[in-house]
Parts: structure tokens; C-alpha cells; sequence
């Protein structure tokens, strides 16, 4: 009898202490996650298991960034599937990350560890432990999330039984390191940031995890949609064109980055940004097992691969890599937009598809599988 | 009888004063330039004038950033033809800009008025007039080069014969407005920087300008190069994959980027490069003249358009709108390549054959063109 939290309900699970790939040790680690829809079959073998890995500043409240695929009659069916997220290692949501609180009783601040996106999985393995979960149907997520998954395939291909990788690659690419290191340096460079203490001295680099959000949304959205929606209009009300320079005469496209990085600020905490960002520069799947190529080709778990044409953070070429080379591919599905990376969770009509296909594929590798999910 | 530079050497030359688009005025403005070849022809007539306009940190030393293609026996020959290049109004290799001496004897810092690039094709044609000359065989340039070469069609079609329009756009996109105002921002942010009026005060923004290079970079840069070059290569003797988070410990990539903006901390100011990112922002050639196609449609002036497939900057797609709407084509030519925007500057013998093209074209439209060229 596996016992979850309530429907949709944030809820915390200490899941004992952590080692990470490169040595540190988190003890007393707390995972906070979310479910929908009731568990069935075996939490050791066949079951409708899903769990959903979100993006570097998203969390586990999949019924909210992917409303339109998670429910009643959506892809992610409630009623035949459980769905379950669990918010990062590292991250700010209710796991334990850097904003924390250290079993000294200080916040852990740079104390924090370095982490890999498989220390990630790593504390979702034993988040699953002590639910007393050894098996999932599937997993599946974009972006870091994709990552997560890919990990996971890797990791534990025993207790997986597919995989759906959404917009990511095997590994960093030398381009996302450049721009996600510089996502870490406008945050470090914030005098407010204080070598990452600044946690209860009343200052926050606000601005410098605004210019980091500012520059990453610029990878996560297309050139062609932004230039539609924005062009060179002037903010209203504003003159870009003037005498002199004036930063608060703006472009509307200035106006609507400064929004987004405005909106993460009051959302996000800059410590768990740079762990996380940091667990993306370290990415890399081939790392201790031969290479890309050879750890990719041992993946045994039935695995579909989607990614986004316009994708300028993850190109499309990575995940025809990745389909190219796993080992076990259900299929690699091409979302169609000009929005660029976030397509994955915008262009909702296209991405229901492709993850309705994933579900009937992943249900045609099991064996007794009408018995428990449809 | 036009008397110019002495062959190679950078020389300056006052234009007198310059009203700017929005409304400002420069009095006693200065262009600095070289000059390669022997002028021949007549000075507001059929010549042998080629003007090379430089990128946004390039400058007139043609000879030095497109040696394979400037010289005896290459595209831009100079047996045949006489090459002239100057350093754009608002920089910091001779003309007036920033850094310069204000007529009150201070240097100009936050006085400097915003310019267009339609201001410095302005501050241009006056050079061009100081010297007597009203005509020009043939304009060319890339990226911010590019967007002056534009204007040149536009502002002055008596003026020149032939252009030829090199990895830019129409107008700026909102997406470069993004990342250049991303980058006049980390600027902005230095403290050092003090407004815009560092100079004389034993501080400069060189943490800001660095760290603004680095992010431009990214865009000059195909992923695919990088990714090549570098992958996740850690720097020679350094750990990035440490217990902590630690900037000391990089990626080979991130020692790459921070080189790249240490370099040009050591030959730019920091003044130049937001006064000459902002000049991109406003670039716009359909401003005042009904629009892009309108203005397209309304040039006469024989054009060549190139761009290169991997440009993350200005995207082939833009050279391809060029191509389609401006009104006197000569052709597009596709530089593939896997370096970027670069690859104006980088792959040096398409660009030689395409300019070859080029001249070849121009010469044809042409009615005297043997009697001085060739």
C-alpha cells in the first residue's frame, strides 16, 4: 500500500542524507512534491506511475505550466494515470537547496554543495524509497527536466519503464556553458549577492538574477516570435530614439525582459538559480561511462525523444543526436513553432499529441498493461 | 586632383560639425581613416573607389582584419582598386566619439549624443565631401559595416554605384535589441562606469565592458564551432566539476570567453561600445520612409546581399528579406559555415569569391568601367 500526498497538495518527504557525484554530503535532504490522480498496481511492477521533471525555475505544480496536458481527458489523464512531481535538489520550492535551512540552524548559503543533475536524480531515488516506490510507468520532462530523465534512464533503468525526453541534449554544449556562465556571472557580479551569504542581511542581488533571467529568456524564446510580438516598438508612453541614451526610455522588448527578470526575482531565489544553472554546465550523460555515444547506445529503457525546430538553447541537431544514438528508441517527434525553446510549454496542442503517442507507445512495450492504467 | 592618406597610414581628417537624427549637434567633428591603392578616375564620376565600412570594435585597419582578402591579387585588389575605410563616429580609433576631446576641452563622457547609424553615414559623406569626393564605385561592409553600407544605398544612391550588404538586417530585431541592451546594461551595471563619465577618474567599467563582450560573442559564434572547439572541456589545470561551486575552476569555454572580453577591454572603451550598441538598436532602414519594403523597393543603387547559414545574430533569413525586397539586387550569396556570424571575417575564400562575384557584377552595370579599373 503506497500512501501519497493529497490531490495537488505541496507536501514534504525528508529522504535522509545525500552524497553527491563529486563528494560533498547533504544530510537530512527534504523533497516537496505534488500528485494527481490515485496510484494503482504495484509499487514494484507494473503500475500508472508518471513522473513529471520540471525546468530549471519551474516546480512541481505540473497542474499550473502544463495545464493544458495535465487533467481529465488531457494527455497526462488523471483518471487512468498518477502524476507525480517532485520540486529540484538545489532548488528553492521546498526541496533542500542553498536558501534552506542547515541542520546547524543557519541557512546553508554557500555551504551549499556543487550538484550534477544526477545528484538530482539521485535524491528522487530515494524521494521514491521512502515512499516505498521502486517503479515508475514513466518519466518524462524538458529542458532540465529532460536532462533529469535522461539521467534516470541511465541511472536506474530498472525501475523505469519509459522515458520521454523533451528538449534537451546529452550534454552541455560549449555555447550553453558560455551563456549559462554568464547567467552565474551577472548574479556574482551583484555586490548584493555577498559570495552567496546574503541570506537574512536584508540585501538580495535582485538585479543581478534579473540580468541572468533577462539573458536566459532570450534563449528560451525564438527570434522570429519575440521580433512578431515586439519589434522595434517603443515601450508606451516611452521614446528609445531620443537626444541622448536613456535607459528609462525603452524599447517594448527591453520593457518585456526587464518584466521577466522582474517576475523571477519575486519568485526565485538567486542562490538555487546558480546551483541549478550550474548543475546544467555540468551536464553530461557520457561523463564515467565511455563517452556520449557508448552511454547512449546502453540505455535499455524505451525511450521517445521531442524537441522544438526553433530551438535556440537546445538545437534540434542535439535531439536528432540523442535519437540517433539511444539505445532503445520509441520514436522522435519535431514540435513545429516559432517560440523557440519554450515551445515545450507553449505550443500545448502539439505537445498533447506527441505525449499522447508517447503514452500509447510506452504502453505497447508492457505486457499486461490494460490491467492497471486504461 | 583628390589628395588622400598616405598608403595604410591612419590619418585624420575634420568634417566640421554634424547635426544627429534625433536633434544633437557634434561641432568639430573628426574622421579617421586609411587608404589603400592608387585613386583613379574622377572624384565625383566613374572611379576606382571602393569604401569598406568595419563591424561594431573593428576599425579602419582593413589590412589587417580582412588580409586574405585586401591586397595585390585579392578580391579587394589594390592594384586596381583604391580602398578606403573609416572608423566610425562614436568610436575610439581616431574619430570623434566618447573618449574624445568636447571643444570645451573636457572629454565628451555622458554628452555624447545617441547616434544612428545614419549619423555616422552622415558624418561619412561629409568626410567624403572634405576630401572633394562625390562618388564611389562601390560600398561594402558586414554586420554593423553592413547596416552603414545600407544606409549609404538609401541616404545617398548619387553618390555611390554598387553595395554590397554583408550578415545584416533591414532593422534591428527585437531579439538583438534584447541582447545588446543586455549588454549596454552589464555596462551600465559596473560601477565604475559612473554615468557614462569614468574618463579622468583612475577607474573604468572594464568588469562591464568584459562581461558585455562575452555575451556579443556568444552571438558571433555558431554553437556548432564552439561546441567543436571546446565541448565540456575543462581549462588546462583547472576543475569545474569540483565539490563547490568555485568561478576559479572553468570550463574551457568560459576561459575562452573571458579572454575574448579581457582583449577587448585592452583596446576599446567602454563609452564607444554602448554609444555604438545603442546606434544597432535604432537601426531601422524603413524609419521616416514608410516603411521596410517601401524603403527597399525605393533603392536603386545595384546591391549584393551575403549572409552566412549559422548566423545566430542576424539570422540568414533577414539577408533572405533583403534579397527579396530591395529594389536593384545583383544576387545573395550563402557563406556556409559552421562558425556564425564570424564567418564574414573567418572564412575568407568564399568571401573572397563571393566579392569577386560582386565587383564582377558591379562592373557590369557600369558604362566606362574598363577605362579606370581594370
Amino acid at each position: 500500500m503506497v500512501t501519497l500526498a493529497a490531490e495537488g497538495i505541496l507536501t514534504q518527504q525528508r529522504i535522509g542524507a545525500l552524497q553527491t557525484e563529486a563528494g560533498s554530503v547533504i544530510p537530512e535532504a527534504t523533497i516537496a512534491y505534488q500528485r494527481w490522480g490515485e496510484f494503482r498496481g504495484s509499487p514494484d511492477g507494473l503500475n500508472n506511475l508518471i513522473i513529471v521533471e520540471h525546468a530549471l525555475t519551474g516546480d512541481s505544480d505540473v497542474a499550473d505550466w502544463w495545464c493544458d496536458v495535465l487533467g481529465p481527458g488531457k494527455a497526462l489523464d488523471t483518471d487512468t494515470w498518477c502524476v507525480l512531481s517532485t520540486n529540484v535538489l538545489g532548488g528553492c520550492q521546498g526541496s533542500t537547496g542553498p536558501s534552506s535551512t542547515h541542520p546547524d540552524g543557519q541557512v546553508w548559503g554557500s555551504r551549499f554543495p556543487a550538484i550534477s543533475v544526477r545528484d538530482q536524480v539521485e535524491a528522487e531515488r530515494l524521494f521514491l524509497d521512502s515512499l516505498g516506490i521502486t517503479r515508475a510507468h514513466a518519466i518524462l520532462g524538458g529542458s532540465m527536466g529532460g536532462a533529469r530523465t535522461l539521467e534516470w534512464a541511465l541511472m536506474y533503468p530498472e525501475r523505469i519503464d519509459s522515458a520521454c525526453v523533451i528538449a534537451v541534449s546529452a550534454r552541455a554544449s560549449a555555447w550553453q556553458i558560455g551563456i549559462q556562465s554568464a547567467q552565474i556571472s551577472a548574479i556574482e557580479r551583484d555586490p548584493h549577492w555577498q559570495g552567496g551569504d546574503y541570506y537574512g542581511t536584508g540585501q538580495s542581488p535582485a538585479a543581478g538574477l534579473a540580468a541572468a533571467r533577462r539573458l536566459a529568456h532570450l534563449t528560451y524564446r525564438g527570434e522570429q516570435e519575440l521580433d512578431e510580438r515586439f519589434g522595434v516598438s517603443p515601450q508606451q508612453g516611452e521614446n528609445p530614439l531620443g537626444t541622448y541614451r536613456d535607459r528609462k526610455q525603452r524599447f517594448a522588448v527591453e520593457s518585456y525582459l526587464q518584466y521577466q527578470g522582474r517576475k523571477l526575482v519575486e519568485r526565485f531565489d538567486a542562490g538555487s538559480y546558480v546551483i541549478l544553472t550550474e548543475s546544467l554546465n555540468r551536464h553530461d550523460i557520457g561523463r564515467g561511462r565511455g563517452g556520449l555515444i557508448k552511454a547512449l547506445a546502453a540505455c535499455s529503457v524505451p525511450t521517445m525523444v521531442i524537441g522544438v525546430d526553433t530551438d535556440i538553447l537546445y538545437p534540434y541537431h542535439q535531439q536528432e543526436h540523442l535519437s540517433r544514438n539511444l539505445g532503445n528508441l520509441l520514436g522522435i517527434a519535431r514540435i513545429v513553432s516559432p517560440v523557440g525553446h519554450d515551445a515545450f510549454l507553449a505550443e500545448s496542442r502539439q505537445l498533447d499529441n506527441a505525449l499522447r503517442r508517447f503514452l500509447l507507445l510506452s504502453q505497447s512495450t508492457d505486457t499486461g498493461v490494460g490491467d492497471y492504467s486504461i
